[in-house]
């Protein structure tokens, strides 16, 4: 044990406390902050002041991304953080246990007089809950949303643009381009964050090493057939298109189950139309959430299940299309800082799992550009996105213990590199 | 032929289309009316003043069915008709047709100087747009509906009692119990009816003649599992609840289909809590609309489908819950009236066929009480409950030939019995 758990574990938890008051929530039930309402700003001015009491430089990309620095731009730094914004109806510790636990690792490297060049972020809006784009703020940043799509974002609060809410909160989105910038000194990213799946819990383990973030692809098949009165039409006569949906759920999960590990699929939208209790409906409609590291597997999952789609609305008279909403790719983690994590938690003696995370989260973007990997913390019951999400401090507090001589580490290594 | 079928369906084409119009619907793009709107009560003047034009008296009972005779109280009547209220998406047949018809059969009667005695009924309010109690007439007349539950029922439009609005209609809901009454002097009742299905429009015919009407049982069963997030949990670490659902569709289907002819079910409405592409869903739930003319084979379709939602949901880890929403029990209609119209079409050479009503009607209570059939006309494709129902008048015409010597016949056959 390098850092003295128990007092970071009392620290994290007085901060997560802090950060579900009324000044940093618009809700008291369940934590609600979304980017630039004054509930948002007020977090990024706690963290600010945190980090600016430990030396860094706090600084903001165009639109709004916390960068703060304990060295002057330019120079090589180790990258840690999170998002701070949550979804409409969320917990505590979605994204802002993950900087919360960056500045841990500050605050502890500080107490021991050890002087790493370290990067802490804050990624503007991860949840869509201001404005429907997931990941915007490291969207922004990899350069990933087309600048027209950027022109058409709404706040979903009043309607009004992205563009002109991120100017009035004190941020230079006519400069967007120089977003990207943030990254330019970055020698690894590592981001902490709860696990939101019950692998951690049901192995009983502290600590998720994560290998890899799934991909995914997001879509809708809906089968149309003959809306009719459901007494009146004989069971021969019909062109019911439920059943045939139900065959198409399935199919979804069996080819989900038969791809194996790291992959799952999803059907968690399901409607009919009408939904009537005595019609026959005309339409019916699943969503397709499909996830795997391996890109190909998910086209497969997709294709397969679109064939299947047609051919048993076919055998019922019924048409079936698939329409897609969107898709992003995987991608595995930097083998070297994952190797890195592992030792670490290796020589604090924490048990740990190597994982894949199913979730998506804007490491998935900045590993595009910087060697990154992640730290998973179990979360109750794999509960997230709910006032009910839980964490245990004690398991983040093991999370800074084994970041503080992993930052070390990585921060000597990726120097060594840029001297070379 | 008796009658001039084409000046017959020119008559109930002109009904039809006059009872479209602004005073008799509250939409123009669709037929909207229900019990007691002024539209309602414009649809009850216009058949009182065609049918005392017709030298009936015209009368109400307590809650505002319409009863018009050509006799006195006490005297043997064969009576006809159906309902004039519409859902709130209506078309301009679904039994209003019959009310048309009804009156058409009076009128040529008079034409030929033919004296039946005669009882048209247009019962209040069958399709529950108004008070949401479907057959709320007829089941008032039959004393089926609790006289607690009656003083329950309030508008769907202003949330007033349903007792307050048939006071202030002007009709006499003090004297509920009298309602019975109007069926006192019936000796047969028949009731023309689109058919709200496609087996007369495949096959060709314009008659169908009801053997009987089945019965339902309308009920939903909920699955009940755990909401996780779509990408963070394993296949095999899932309990959702939607491929449970669909297990429990098909065999909803199977059951269907093996319980043979005269059977049907349904699942119309189908839902999942939470809706989110990206979770698993926590609960999702199937309507369940079962019918049949044979209520031992409803029961059976709903006891096992059930015991295979419990064992389905349990295999998965999930639990399920039947709860019944109402039921019905289904009703032959009277073998010799049958018989009395298949002969008369027969002799009219008109193509027909016998069949069941997967539909509920007003016959369907009155028929505990009064020997009873119905007369089908097809619709187009099987659509009602829509601004696109439409049938075709001169099969309407067709069926006004039938019944007038029907109730001539009847009328003979039910006095003979009366004075044996």
């Amino acid at each position: 044990m390098i850092v003295d758990r128990d007092r970071i574990e009392r620290r994290i938890a007085a901060a997560i406390e802090h950060l579900r008051g009324p000044r940093y929530s618009r809700s008291l039930r369940a934590i609600q902050r979304h980017a630039y309402i004054p509930e948002y700003m007020a977090t990024l001015a706690y963290f600010t002041a945190e980090l600016e009491s430990l030396g860094f430089d706090v600084d903001f990309d165009p639109v709004g991304t916390l960068v703060a620095r304990n060295r002057p731009v330019g120079t090589p730094v180790v990258g840690l953080g999170s998002h701070c914004d949550s979804n409409r109806n969320g917990g505590a510790f979605d994204g802002t246990l993950g900087v919360v636990v960056a500045v841990e690792v500050c605050r502890s490297l500080s107490e021991l007089e050890i002087d790493v060049p370290l990067q802490v972020m804050s990624f503007l809006e991860e949840e869509a809950s201001g404005f429907g784009e997931l990941l915007l703020g490291s969207r922004v940043m990899l350069n990933d949303i087309p600048r027209e799509r950027i022109q058409e974002l709404r706040s979903i609060d009043d309607g009004r643009p992205f563009l002109e809410h991120a100017s009035e909160a004190g941020f230079c989105p006519d400069a967007l381009d120089r977003s990207g910038e943030a990254l330019d000194d970055l020698i690894a990213w590592i981001e902490v964050h709860i696990e939101q799946g019950r692998v951690l819990q049901d192995a009983g383990v502290a600590l998720g090493v994560v290998s890899g973030i799934y991909g995914y692809i997001h879509g809708d098949i809906t089968i149309t057939g003959r809306g009719d009165h459901a007494g009146a039409t004989p069971m021969n006569a019909r062109f019911d298109p439920v059943p045939a949906m139900a065959e198409i759920v399935l199919e979804l999960e069996r080819l989900a189950r038969e791809a194996g590990a790291d992959t799952v699929a999803t059907a968690g939208e399901v409607d009919v139309a009408p939904r009537l209790i005595n019609a026959i409906a005309e339409r019916a409609r699943l969503s397709l959430d499909v996830r795997s590291l391996d890109g190909g597997r998910m086209e497969v999952i997709v294709d397969s299940v679109t064939q299947f789609a047609v051919e048993a609305a076919s055998r019922r008279g019924l048409s079936a299309a698939y329409a897609e909403r969107g898709r992003a790719m995987g991608t595995g983690m930097n083998p070297e800082i994952v190797q890195l994590l592992e030792d670490c938690a290796e020589a604090a003696d924490v048990p740990h799992l190597r994982m894949a995370s199913g979730a998506v989260h804007d490491t998935l973007m900045v590993a595009r550009r910087v060697p990154s990997a992640m730290l998973f913390v179990p979360c109750r019951d794999g509960v997230s996105h709910s006032p009910d999400e839980h964490a245990n401090c004690g398991d983040a507090a093991i999370a800074v213990d084994v970041l503080v001589p992993a930052v070390c580490a990585a921060a000597r290594s990726g120097t060594r590199k840029g001297r070379s």
